[in-house]
């Protein structure tokens, strides 16, 4: 089996391409895979098909053999295979995932912008208790004796973004675990911490639902432009600063969607040797 | 440049042949290739370059760029790399690493059954404080005000092996790094905790110097069957279970030399795209 390895930010995936015909289940070989002292290693399997043109069904496995909906640093990585390996003509490809469809584009200098598509703000949508018609840019939420208010927003995947005057004093490993479990997340939540340094810079940290503190989220910087700028926190575009690096983000007044611009990294190409 | 991944129970390694005129130096990358969300990730990589008829020069590179004198596991992984690459005739081969020679012989099973040379064990050899030319066997050690007995051994790299009623109740994170840079260890030492379950079967857990705690260790496993049988705890012949599986290891009469046998595994060989 051919695999590469890449990373958005630090968040590395092992990137697998199906052939249209294929009907290998590779969900029963993820654990193995991401084991990184008897496998090859990584936070998640991420496998690829042509469907047509430039259209691409993209799936992503956690370390744990979950699949989540999406994962913004994996489409970077994505578009950035497809354009290297020549998949598809031109830069501009689509990937059909769980989470909707997403827009990768490889820039000139090798950076990555994705059209992430529109935020769905509905408690409906996200999913967020309470009625689902209504969004849930106030939740109340507890944990550790300490009480906080979160801007719901999902991004393909449900985030909490809760703005905080110093990110420093975060106890993420601590309060994470608790608040993605609230019971008014009925699939869970990822959770961002944010502190706002200007309108047009944040620091995020983040606790990724299923996986603990990850040095980057792609889609949880996407969730926290859509907040910042929904809150009159920050402006339209937002440079996020997170502990693998940075990435840019755009909340499009133009047409909604929310663009996301970062780098990929593709570390090592190969051949598994033992059967997986 | 071109690496293969792959594990002696779970002790993992980027392995990389270097031409016999290559003057690179491998060392400045390490930390960046071990790293195990940005690189290839391993707990260590090693070099390997062919001298002449069955004859390798094999070094060791840990994660954070130290370069131990040897690696038990490691020598079992360059024994089968050089047999399925076809780099020298015939199942057995010769390993000139930092710590003396060792002979690793690729059995029928695809096991590797390594001799690891004579173990030494004078002080002055191993090394430990006092008198050089006298042995280490009952050396007081004290952490977590407890008294500890250790038998020293040195396999190429120093080992302290202490002997104690219930593995269960080592607390080997509290202890091991308190034990690990005794003043009476110049060079500071390996840690191995031993129950000793029959005469041929003993329960290892091991601290390793400059690591912390591993799945597994060749050479540690050497030296606990070197401690038990010289003590006359266990025979000469004695499987070692480790957290990341098991060894079987000879202590010769015949020769004095010590044997190791276990497995090694190829995951993955491929190529590096960016540049280290």
């Amino acid at each position: 089996m051919k695999i590469s390895k890449w990373h958005g930010l630090g968040n590395d995936f092992i990137l697998t391409e199906l052939s249209k015909s294929s009907s290998f289940d590779i969900r029963g070989a993820v654990e193995r895979l991401c084991d990184r002292h008897f496998g090859v290693g990584a936070d998640g399997v991420v496998t690829i098909r042509h469907l047509s043109g430039n259209a691409f069904e993209m799936r992503i496995y956690n370390a744990d053999g979950t699949e989540p909906e999406m994962c913004g640093n994996a489409t970077r990585c994505v578009g950035l295979y497809i354009k290297r390996r020549m998949l598809a003509r031109g830069d501009e490809f689509e990937l059909r995932t769980k989470g909707g469809i997403v827009r990768p584009k490889v820039l000139e200098n090798g950076t990555v912008r994705v059209d992430m598509g529109e935020p769905r703000l509905l408690r409906g949508e996200i999913p967020v208790a309470g009625n689902p018609a209504e969004q849930a840019r106030e939740v109340k939420l507890r944990a550790d004796g300490r009480d906080f208010t979160a801007f719901c927003v999902s991004m393909g995947n449900p985030h909490a973004v809760i703005f905080v005057p110093d990110i420093e004093a975060v106890e993420l490993e601590k309060w994470g675990p608790v608040l993605e479990c609230d019971p008014q997340f009925p699939k869970k939540i990822n959770v961002e911490f944010v502190e706002v340094r200007s309108p047009g810079m944040v620091r995020m940290r983040v606790w990724e639902r299923g996986c603990g503190i990850t040095m980057a989220c792609g889609t949880g910087s996407c969730a926290t432009a859509v907040a910042g700028h929904l809150s009159g926190r920050t402006g339209s575009c937002v440079t996020v600063l997170l502990d693998g690096g940075e990435l840019l983000v755009e909340h499009s007044a133009a047409d909604n969607h929310v663009y996301m611009t970062g780098p990929a990294v593709e570390v090592f190409r190969g051949e598994l040797v033992e059967k997986i």
